[in-house]
């Protein structure tokens, strides 16, 4: 694999017109799209539109004349396709955590006999963080349990009212089998909540061919949508009856009646709560603009390309040698992200950062590297590979600098 | 009251000068800042820089190189000073609603032998919704009763874990004594949340002072922070050590330590939940400087000096004499509003709003405006005056046109 082979692949990738929809920095390779993506260009006009002519000019009646109100929709509605979603099933709302709170109480509603949500050992930490709120908060009448992933079908009892997963790992990007799950907690009597945060914009996803039945994502990874961008939550038509404890005045079915009792709206709208933030909201659905015309299954094509020149690299050069590949890589068992072991990650993020390339440190030695096909090129993956050569063998990294760790990580 | 009276006025006005910190369109008159206050030229440069700047150039390092990270700190103490606390006490999060949910329920855990939420009738429907959902998720062992504003202080009864109230009403602009009611409470046994929506940045607020438990407050209407701006909780320190139910990352104690358990932050940080909307927080931010050199008890000078002019021009021109005047106005009673009763509210508004003076409908028949101090003038009350005696007596409200509803009226 040489510089000519990445420039070649470039030349024939169908999304390499994509890149030019983003703002990135000269002289930055931005291997953390699935920590926050890029500013697309759009979304900049967007959000100066919402603030100097929506919220500037036409102040309150914007949530008419702008339609805010049914933005939460909208939104929702636009990232339906990206996850295999037909419409009426997604909202635009809170964030990951808040949601995921309105899915699981609604799921342990629906199975109000059983009282285990189950997860792994390994899932995002704010996931198993709002399951262990949620228990508290119901004095224990539900309990997180927690397995190791090779575990998690025998896991599957009777008392498991709801499953719940991230599909693609944060930290390996190893991927679920999201049909295979579903159908095993099913057979169990169980509900199945997906975090899709690492999943949205990055790989395929069915939720209704698969049957899934929850899920919630993020809007500021794959999706482009700004940091802290609002979160989704998806839910199935045949749990929409459900009431949702967050019963906030956006999920009534009529807010500006007024009225003193909770009346949820009869469709998704029940699952946002209170008054949504518009200029964040207006960002995510420019951003959600340029999948217009894209299909996921290309996506990932284009991930397993960009991993392909990584993953080569890396076999071809001995200067690799001192750090290791984790996790599947993107495919069909896998995320679209690349992972490598070292004693020394953080350092080595951080002087792989000092020379633009931006990459992520995960505790406890994970250097990961978000493969994002909307705006990275093979060269691109090439050039960052180039400086995780320089970096290794010269030990640079260990300079002291690079080993002060900030609060983000 | 006549014009050169109102110009006389306005010279002596020492928050005059803030009017020009605002974007106000021409030929309009906005008595609506209380549901959407307008964009101040300072947001509309802070939202570009975060986004073009900070998102766009510095990518995920601006987490700590523009201090993201802290930001709902930074603006929670901002908002501090508007409303009596001392630092420590106010995190900037989520919305109204999902932060009313979080202290009902650590309310709720700290007095664990009783099992009743008061509130009033009239109290804002999503802190009922709330309350309502919070009962269901806890299968009934807490229950919200609600009684008239009236019948509050009889109502503290033993079982009364915590009262929740909005100190202005939203429709009449009635304001509680905060003092009064909390020593009442708090006598009885109770703890006390407060919804403050109506009250930060419009009247002056002593939380600290007169021994408030909890606080929640709105981002959008008088701090100015745009449309669904994120809103604030406020957590006394005596009761920082409950553990609130939305135990998201962003509350833990060490977030990118990705620990599995929940382990609360030690300060107020724990009342946060996920990653927060930068963006809007950014907004915010920028907002709350408006307020660095303006003090509360002056705001409320200017609303009641602004209430004057209407009141008077009510008084003395008989063509106001279909309209009748409801709560107390501006002062020690009433928040910064002043509301009118009519059959025909809803379509006055709308013709009002043709007009230039763009000010709330609230069922069943409230005509409500907000007489925001630091962007009104008291000729812009006169001239509002005018145009309302324009529409009332030559019935103009009644052409078809003004009562067809919109969906957010």
């Amino acid at each position: 694999m040489n510089l000519e082979d990445c420039i070649r692949l470039d030349r024939l990738d169908d999304l390499s017109g994509m890149r030019q929809e983003f703002q990135i920095p000269d002289h930055v390779i931005y291997l953390d799209g699935n920590s926050l993506g890029p500013l697309p260009h759009i979304v900049r006009e967007r959000v100066q539109n919402t603030v100097i002519n929506e919220w500037g000019k036409d102040l309150i009646t914007s949530w008419n004349h702008h339609d805010w109100i049914n933005l939460p929709m909208t939104v929702g509605e636009k990232i339906s396709k990206l996850i295999g979603a037909a419409p009426g099933q997604v909202i635009c709302a809170d964030s990951v955590s808040v949601n995921l709170f309105k899915v699981l109480a609604s799921a342990l509603a629906l199975r109000a006999d059983r009282h285990v949500i189950l997860s792994t050992h390994d899932n995002f930490p704010t996931d198993l963080y709002m399951a262990q709120g949620l228990s508290t908060l119901k004095d224990n009448r539900c309990q997180l349990e927690t397995v190791e992933p090779e575990n998690l079908f025998e896991a599957l009892t009777e008392s498991v009212a709801v499953l719940m997963l991230t599909e693609v790992d944060f930290r390996t990007g190893q991927r679920w089998n999201m049909r295979e799950v579903n159908t095993a907690a099913h057979k169990a009597g169980a509900l199945v909540i997906w975090d899709l945060s690492h999943s949205a914009g990055a790989i395929p996803v069915y939720l209704d061919d698969t049957e899934a039945d929850f899920a919630v994502g993020c809007g500021y990874k794959y999706l482009n949508g700004g940091p802290g961008a609002p979160a989704f939550v998806y839910v199935a038509h045949q749990h929409q009856q459900v009431e949702q404890p967050l019963a906030g005045w956006m999920g009534h079915a009529n807010p500006f009646d007024f009225s003193r009792d909770y009346e949820p709206a009869a469709d998704i709208r029940r699952f946002s709560s209170g008054t949504p933030g518009i200029i964040g909201l207006s960002a995510l659905d420019a951003a959600m603009d340029l999948w217009l015309n894209i299909d996921t299954e290309s996506v990932q094509r284009k991930s397993v390309s960009l991993a392909r020149v990584m993953k080569e690299r890396l076999s071809e050069d001995k200067v690799f040698s001192e750090i290791s590949l984790i996790g599947p890589g993107p495919g069909p068992e896998g995320g679209s992200q690349i992972a490598f072991q070292h004693e020394h990650a953080y350092a080595i993020v951080q002087a792989l950062i000092e020379r633009g390339v931006i990459g992520d440190f995960r505790t406890p030695d994970i250097i990961r590297f978000g493969l994002c096909p909307l705006f990275l090129s093979h060269v691109d993956i090439f050039q960052a590979m180039d400086v995780l050569a320089e970096v290794l063998p010269n030990g640079i990294y260990r300079e002291k600098r690079f080993q002060t760790r900030s609060f983000v990580t």
